[in-house]
Formats: C-alpha cells, sequence, structure tokens
C-alpha cells in the first residue's frame, strides 16, 4: 500500500461520512497499493476501511504479494465474486463505490445488501489523484518531454505520402523508440477536411498540398500520459488558415496565463472561450477546454465552464481550445499540458507553436 | 438500426418481461446499429423499446446520420446526461441495464427515477450476439485465417533473439501487414518459466535454450477477433515438457470433440478437464476451458463446469485447456476456436498443433 496516499484518501471518506468504500478501478487500485491488476470482465475490488481494515477481493488469476496492510480474497471463475466481497461490507451503512464500476457487481451488492446505501465517491479517490506528488510531477514532465520529441520526428515525416492510418502506425514506432510504453490514447492523426471533426479516428486519406495536419498524439512513459496537439500544413497556408490559426493560437496562450492557483477550472476554459467568441466563432469550439490527466489521459477535473473548484498546485491538465469549420473543410486545435506550481504554471510541452508550413512538392 | 437483429432483443426483452433496456456497450450498439461510438467517459445509451420507439442519448461530439427508426438526443459536456436520459424512461416500470453501465450513470438514474428498478439485462443482448449470423461467421473465419499466418510468422522470427516485448512489438507489425486493425487483446508472449502464468503480460525475458515459449494471440479483422494459443521450443525439448504437451494437446482435442449442439458448454470444459484430471495434474489447471468470442475477445458464454446453457449452431468459442507448473518453470495451453455447425463444429484455427521445435543454437 502507498501509505500517504492511503491517508489522504480514508481522510476523505471521513469528510464525507463514509466508514466504507469500494476502488475498482485499476488506475486507482496501482495508485493507491503500486499494483497494475487488469482483471477485464472479472472482479478487482479494493475494499478501504477508515478504521484501518482494507480487504482486495478479487480472481485468483491474479496472485498478489503479501501485503501486512491488506487482506487479499481470492475468488474463482465459478464463484459469485460479490458474495465473498459482500461479506466485508458493514450491514446499514452508506458505502463509496467507484464511477465505473460495472452494474452487474453493483446490482448484485444491492441484491445481498439492501441495507446498504452505496453512493459514487469517485470524487474522494480522484481529489487525491488530481494533485501530483513529487514523484508524479517528474513523471509528467518526463513522459511530456518524450512527446515533445515524438511529435517533431512526426512532422518530419508527415509529408512522405503515408496515410493517416500508416503516420499513425509510424507514430507508435517513434513512440517505442523514445521509450514510451505506447500510445496513452488512439492518436487523432486527421488531413484536410477531417481536421475539422474534433474526434476525427485516423483513416485512409492522404494529406493534398494545402491540407491542414491535426496531430493529437499522446505516449505512456513510465506509466504516465502525455497529450499534446499541433496542426501543421502541406505545401502552404491560406490566409484564412493562419487567420484561424492565430486566434485558437492566442486562445490556447490566453487558456495557460489563467491556470494558477487560486483561479477556478471554469476561468481557463473561459479565457480561452471568451476569446474565441470575441472573434465570432464561439459556436465552432463546441468541447471544453481541457482534462485533467496523469496515469490516465483523461482524469476527474475538466477544464470546463461549469466547473468552479479552484485551482490548486499539483494539478495537472490539458489547455486545447480549438474552432472547427466542417464548411470550409479545416480545423485547428493546439493544445499543451500545464502543471501548476505555487505561483502559475509550467508548461509541459515545448514544441513550437510557431506555424509550420512543411515544404511539400 | 440492424433490425433482424435489433427485433431477436425486443423478443428477449418481452419474453424476460421489459419494455425496455438500456444498451450501452459501444459493442453492442454497434452491433445493434451499425455504429461505433466510443465515448470513453461520456454517455452513450440505446434505450431499446419493445413499442418500437428507441432512442439514443449521447454526447453531440459524436454527431450521427439520420435514421429514422432512431430518435437522437444530444448532450454537452455540461449537461446531465442521465436527466436528459431519464425524459424517456417509463415510471414504474423494470428497466434492463447493460452489465457494463458505470455505476456514475445507473446511481444518477436510481436517483432520478426512484419507482424503476433496473436489472442487469445484458444477457439479453449477448444472448443474441453469442449466435453469429451468417455474415459474421464469414468474418469469423476470415479472421482466424489471418491469425494463422501470424502465428506461422512469428514463429519463424521467434528465434531471433527478441525479447518478450520486442517480439510482441513485431506480431503488431506482422497483424498490420496481414490487414489486421491490431491486436483483439494484449498478446500473451512468455519465454522460459514466464509461461508457467496463465495471465502474464510480455516483459523483457528473452528465451534460453530449452525454453517453453507461449504465443497466446489475436488480431481484430474487419472488427471481428481471433484468438489461438500455440507453445513452441527453443533448440530442444525436455521428456517432461512432451509429456505435459501431449496431455494438454489431447485435452484441447477432447474439449473440441464434444462441442456440438446439443452437448452444453460445460460438456466442452469437463471433457477437456476430466482428462487433465485423470493424468493427475487437475490443481494444475486453475481456469475455465474457454470463452465465447466475436465483436469482443471475451464474449458472453463461457466454457466452465458450471455453465449448463445448452450449445447451439453459430456460437464461436476457444477451446484452450492448459498445465501450469511454476515449480517445473514451465506451462502450456492449447487454444483453438471453434464455429459451432449443425452437428459438430468447424476448427477456425489451421495451424499445426504438432510439437515444434525450432532450429537454435
Amino acid at each position: 500500500m502507498k501509505k500517504l496516499r492511503v491517508e489522504k484518501v480514508l481522510q476523505g471518506m471521513e469528510r464525507k461520512g463514509l466508514s466504507q468504500m469500494i476502488v475498482s478501478d485499476p488506475y486507482s487500485v496501482y495508485y493507491l497499493t503500486g499494483r497494475w491488476i487488469f482483471p477485464g470482465e472479472r472482479l478487482l475490488a479494493l475494499l478501504l476501511g477508515t478504521d484501518g481494515k482494507h480487504h482486495l477481493v478479487l480472481s485468483n488469476l491474479y496472485p498478489q504479494p503479501e501485503d501486512s496492510d491488506l487482506e487479499v480474497t481470492y475468488v474463482d471463475d465459478i464463484q459469485d465474486c460479490i458474495e465473498a466481497l459482500a461479506v466485508y461490507v458493514k450491514k446499514g451503512t452508506v458505502i463509496g463505490v467507484d464511477k465505473n464500476w460495472q452494474a452487474k457487481f453493483l446490482l448484485r451488492m444491492l441484491e445481498l445488501n439492501p441495507t446498504n446505501t452505496f453512493v459514487n465517491a469517485s470524487a474522494i479517490v480522484d481529489d487525491v489523484r488530481m494533485i501530483k506528488d513529487e514523484e508524479e510531477q517528474e513523471l509528467m514532465r518526463s513522459s511530456s518531454l518524450l512527446n515533445d520529441k515524438a511529435v517533431e520526428r512526426l512532422t518530419a515525416i508527415a509529408a512522405r505520402g503515408y496515410d493517416e492510418q500508416q503516420l499513425s502506425d509510424e507514430l507508435l514506432k517513434i513512440y517505442k523508440e523514445l521509450g514510451a510504453e505506447g500510445f496513452s490514447f488512439e492518436p487523432i492523426i486527421a488531413f484536410g477536411r477531417n481536421t475539422a471533426d474534433p474526434h476525427y479516428m485516423p483513416q485512409h486519406a492522404k494529406a493534398v498540398r494545402g491540407d491542414c495536419m491535426t496531430f493529437d498524439i499522446g505516449g505512456k512513459k513510465a506509466d504516465y500520459c502525455s497529450d499534446m496537439t499541433r496542426d501543421v500544413f502541406l505545401g502552404t497556408v491560406s490566409d484564412r488558415q493562419r487567420e484561424i490559426y492565430e486566434i485558437v493560437l492566442e486562445a490556447n496562450l490566453r487558456g495557460i496565463t489563467a491556470a494558477k492557483p487560486g483561479n477556478r477550472m471554469c476561468d481557463v476554459d473561459l479565457a480561452a472561450r471568451r476569446y474565441i467568441e470575441s472573434k465570432g466563432f464561439g459556436e465552432y469550439f463546441p468541447h471544453r477546454t481541457g482534462h485533467s490527466i496523469g496515469l490516465e489521459v483523461h482524469e476527474f477535473g475538466n477544464v470546463a465552464y461549469n466547473n468552479e473548484s479552484i485551482i490548486r498546485p499539483g494539478q495537472c491538465f490539458s489547455v486545447e481550445p480549438g474552432i472547427y469549420l466542417p464548411e470550409e473543410g479545416f480545423g485547428i486545435r493546439i493544445e499543451d499540458l500545464v502543471l501548476i506550481t505555487e505561483h502559475g504554471c509550467e508548461v509541459l510541452n515545448h514544441y513550437t507553436k510557431d506555424l509550420i508550413v512543411i515544404p511539400f512538392e
């Protein structure tokens, strides 16, 4: 068990009046125990108790090292695994569960323990995970440094005639060569009009002269995620593309300036959003400005106009405004990760945001 | 909407007395609508009604083509998405939900609609998905044919000195070259004593002479999964390894023989398991004999000793008995996919199960 992290979660449970909580998310279990267990459809349940009694209930396919702070119960594929977990749940109390706990487990638990009330208590763990400790801050820096190199190498080969999917395959090789475990998410590599879809997945488009190319990419290094978006132009850039690029860049910079302790998360969103609106493109920026990131590429804590939570040192999130113009056949998004410091933020991405036109005949 | 498939699901709902069901699993949504939507942490809910009124409620980041059979409701990142879904849910009724629906959605729905009872109804959709139609059968064959080629090419390069992770990286290239979209699951490529762990993940072991190498691998082609396990020996094989290999192979063959309509799923498991037990290795075969497969690598319908459901034509599942001997430093598993026909089964894997010793100096 990672004692300091568990201690913070137990404090959060006490504040919410919970004496027990079921943590099932593999990333949270790793965060709290240092153990990676991906059980697929099988049960993984870390039952934390404010009385200091913690249980791990999981499939016997995942044998665990001994840990005096954690009592491990194994279930096989035939047993009712929730029955095995339910014996440790205190009757008549409110029990926290993870936000993604599967309905098959939760509904069975409701059946077996009708005197309990279950509440979504992920925010307790997520709130602790949101503030990166020093070890994690160093890992986030290191992961984004790798991403800087990856986007540089990707840009260098982008004009070689690969289609989107092929370029994505090349990117995976680049990450591996640079020492990443792999992607932190399936990259968005979009050419031409596909850049106008903010959640496009690479297909087989080939780029032609004058195309915008969007690279929204991230790798995973030592379990921590990076995430950055850059757009480059093939051979030439139109005045309109340049105009939109500059608006999005200014929105990105304004978002970053607002990313500091004491401001609210929505202040970052609104700093970017209000600028884009002032230029008349508000309706073409349909998504939140960013998301928290760490062990997972999307973590708790949105950079959204309705998130009034106060920014604290140690938070790490993306600032990624965009403008998407399907009728004009292109879209632009510029994204950096920021790590909140005592008085402002450290931008974790260093690859240039100058407008790049790649030579192309 | 895929009308025939939806019709079968509605019939299943009527048999269970459900007038509405919320399908949230992206694979099931694809199966029923032909649309791939991976919403991550956002809501995706296909609300099916036996009255023929079907709703799709999802994030506005995933704009959908028009479909007269389906009313689409978009929510943005700020809205309470469950509130948007709840207005279509009939009060006071029992509502089916998918087994993996996230607790954050289910608990909010319970709050908003306290007069409803929610039950895990995935089995209704899963039961339809379990019987592959002709189009799917052809896709399953084609995916496994590709896997036959992949394992052949993998075996050909296995003695070149790659470590497990490097060989796994090579395998991904092989799949892509053969026209697969990628892995259907993270491959289990294990050398030497790592083969004694049935759920090992590739690390950086290098194989030495006399090592068993286990390849439990699958690719995805046209959205359908393959999955096969073969073991090869590097340079030489011991009598003990050969003895265990032959027991596992016989168990695999007995399982396949039992895979026919009219038998129960457990008959397949027990045919393999009883044979391994008769040889004295029952305790070294700790997992089920197999799992159903299709759009997902693990689908509903376990080949397990407690699954008494009757096997029907169109089912597709794995037969993968194994014996794992950590104290002797190796394990063996042999796996094929079978497709149930009118009178027996078609084995979808054609790569040899003869014991292979790869030349190695």
